[in-house]
């Protein structure tokens, strides 16, 4: 068992070179945010440019901005900011809707590109609303066209063969935190012929991704978790430039038009990565996202997951040296290279000791039925924020203060 | 031809019982704003709200505020102050996605009730998107089973037969501003077994609308025109309740399942209203929507109707009164009763013509080829403004001022 102390833990504080980057954002006093995987902080320049998006773009300038204020240029412009973080060229990647209408669009795409072929195959304990999604696009497709098989990690690789069309997984499981190698799960599943989706939801802004070395045929995420957009802000989704010329996507809204401004009534489709847009962007959204994600602008992802692991690994270390918190069991892979941003642990009473923590300033995270979810953005969060928070968790189980019935309510929301 | 002077508009502003809601709008001044059908003026309201959600909200209360500050709740709170400006009652609206999305939805659970037929009749000159959303939606389902069939207005009613599954009509055409018959076409539709989509895009929040009166099956609408939302606002749908054990729809997101926390595999899509749902709700720009939509607490449509006919009217008058404005071509109904809140006028250098409007401080917009287009809010015009913007107009085209270089620029965009 390793042994920290208090100045240590000062030490490396005072040694991060991420620390600066905590006062980009505009952070309540007191609180460790351990949540930045549901909802990411609110970055100071986000908030600015809320001010000025409404004040001088739309409450002054009014229909004119469109142009003048580049709102039409929006989706791309945010869709090549967010490319670098996931290692997709510039081209690639658009901002747009929801996860998961983004993923409807790409399983769509995937789907018609591999007209033989009629099985998504994905985890049993994929984030639920991907699989719901498939669920959706066979009910339109038929199940004889479409449908969804899941299987447990371990059976993963056995299942690829050739009655796969797509393999849909999210690269960083959003319970466990388990992160899959996207690597090595591409290049299988391409061996036998099958594309490949990447949802990037728990990952994006978390850790290096490299979709274009990896050859991934497309990947979604999500602008609200790791890249601080805001609470529901629109979500990205990336096609592999080889796959530009020969998808199709039915959400044939008419921004994913040729020429959407000359109003014809046959829809021809963008032969660029705008062929993935739908209605009118959420230009207020979009703007906030935009602002967010300059706060990656001088950052390494290298970097960033260095001080990611870090944080988790001095989090399980001060678990593991109390012995008050010997009743949570990590449920996340022990090792760090298999692991995510995130850590999880079970305990039959997670949702109240969640309460209790939000009660006593650690915002953590519930999942259904018996897990605890701590998320460590390392780019505000400090390593004394690691000590802190367990020392307030060693407290409530120990002193059992989680069995208050104010503690006892109804489950909060991601 | 009716001779108005100054004194009688003035006079007009002096008793309009709308003129106080001009106070509810943050405007910039010595602006004539004629495209509030293109995107609403900001209400100081949601400016306000904007700022609270920023930074007591996601800044402070972070994750907690899903449930502190019914973020969750929004779809349906802000679906709920839609119902009344739509003649819907409560629990058969929702808040979400663009109007584009919306309408692949209620499409699809339109086309899955009418299973032996195909044919989605729809009007040549309906607004593009919607006509896409039904060639994306046949690109899923099949030609056989889906496809898109356009008539001319003249044409319609013969139109409605039995092979017709859906008739799919915008209640106030974007170009022309022509205004249907809701009540007529709904009843001879269902006569014929046919299910009936309205488009409210270019009518709600700009005139009575009695969706339940009329008995309409599906609508959709848009949050950023006359409801003032904010650039690429959420945008809402209507099922009727007698619809709601029926129906199903393909975008099955976590948001519509009956019980979203419950993260189970397999999608059971919630009974209401919200299994329109999809992916987590856009909560900064729904949270201004929602804001803005107060300015209508105490307006009665029917006053708001009187008002916007009221200022076309004078707008007519003025321009069949001014010697100088005989070049432009009035393409919309002569008559109030066939038009929504919009006026538009063809003339040879439309384009130019509006740019220069737009450089002296008269906001209108241009449709391709060769119309300008007036909208009229009556929640923050006034009658003087129909005299500054005609006069402007008439000296623009007198001086031919729209033939000097820096008006010929490339399109705007709605």
């Amino acid at each position: 068992m390793k042994v920290v102390n208090q100045e240590q833990i000062e030490k490396w504080d005072l040694e991060d070179p991420l620390a600066s980057k905590r006062l980009a954002f505009s952070l309540p006093d007191n609180i460790v945010y351990l949540d930045g995987n549901s909802l990411g902080a609110m970055p100071s320049g986000a908030k600015l440019r809320a001010k000025t998006v409404l004040d001088e773009q739309w409450g002054n300038d009014l229909i004119t901005s469109w142009n003048k204020h580049h709102w039409i240029d929006l989706p791309l412009t945010v869709g090549n900011k967010i490319a670098p973080l996931i290692g997709a060229a510039s081209g690639q990647v658009v901002c747009c809707d929801s996860t998961s209408i983004n993923l409807f669009k790409v399983l769509s795409s995937a789907m018609a590109l591999q007209k033989s072929r009629s099985v998504v195959l994905s985890l049993a304990g994929n984030f639920p609303t991907d699989l719901y999604m498939v669920e959706g696009l066979a009910s339109v497709l038929g199940e004889d066209a479409c449908h969804l098989k899941l299987v447990d990690e371990s059976a993963l690789e056995n299942a690829l063969n050739v009655d796969v069309a797509v393999l849909m997984l999210t690269q960083v499981d959003f319970r466990s935190g388990r992160l899959l190698n996207m690597q090595r799960l591409t290049q299988l599943a391409h061996e036998h012929g099958i594309l490949v989706i990447w949802d990037l939801a728990h990952s994006a802004g978390a850790l290096p991704i490299e979709l274009d070395a990896c050859e991934v045929d497309f990947a979604v995420g999500c602008g609200y978790k790791y890249l601080n957009g805001g609470p529901g802000a629109p979500a990205f989704l990336y096609v592999a430039q080889r796959h530009h010329n020969n998808v199709t996507q039915p959400l044939k809204g008419w921004m994913g038009h040729k020429h959407p401004f000359a109003f014809s009534a046959g829809y021809e489709q963008a032969n660029d990565i705008s062929q993935y847009l739908c209605g009118t962007p959420n230009v207020i959204s979009m703007s906030i996202l935009d602002a967010a994600l300059d706060v990656f602008s001088d950052v390494s992802m290298y970097a960033l997951r260095e001080k990611s692991v870090a944080l988790s690994e001095l989090f399980i270390t001060l678990v593991e040296g109390n012995s008050s918190l010997s009743e949570l069991h990590l449920v996340s892979p022990r090792d760090a290279k298999l692991r995510g941003s995130q850590l999880a642990f079970r305990h039959e009473h997670a949702h109240a000791i969640c309460q209790a923590l939000i009660h006593y300033g650690v915002i953590a995270d519930f999942r259904a039925p018996d897990i605890l979810r701590f998320g460590f953005t390392p780019l505000y969060l400090r390593y004394q924020d690691m000590l802190k928070s367990t020392d307030i968790l060693a407290k409530i189980i120990r002193q059992k203060i989680y069995q208050h019935p104010q503690f006892n309510l109804q489950q909060k929301v991601t």
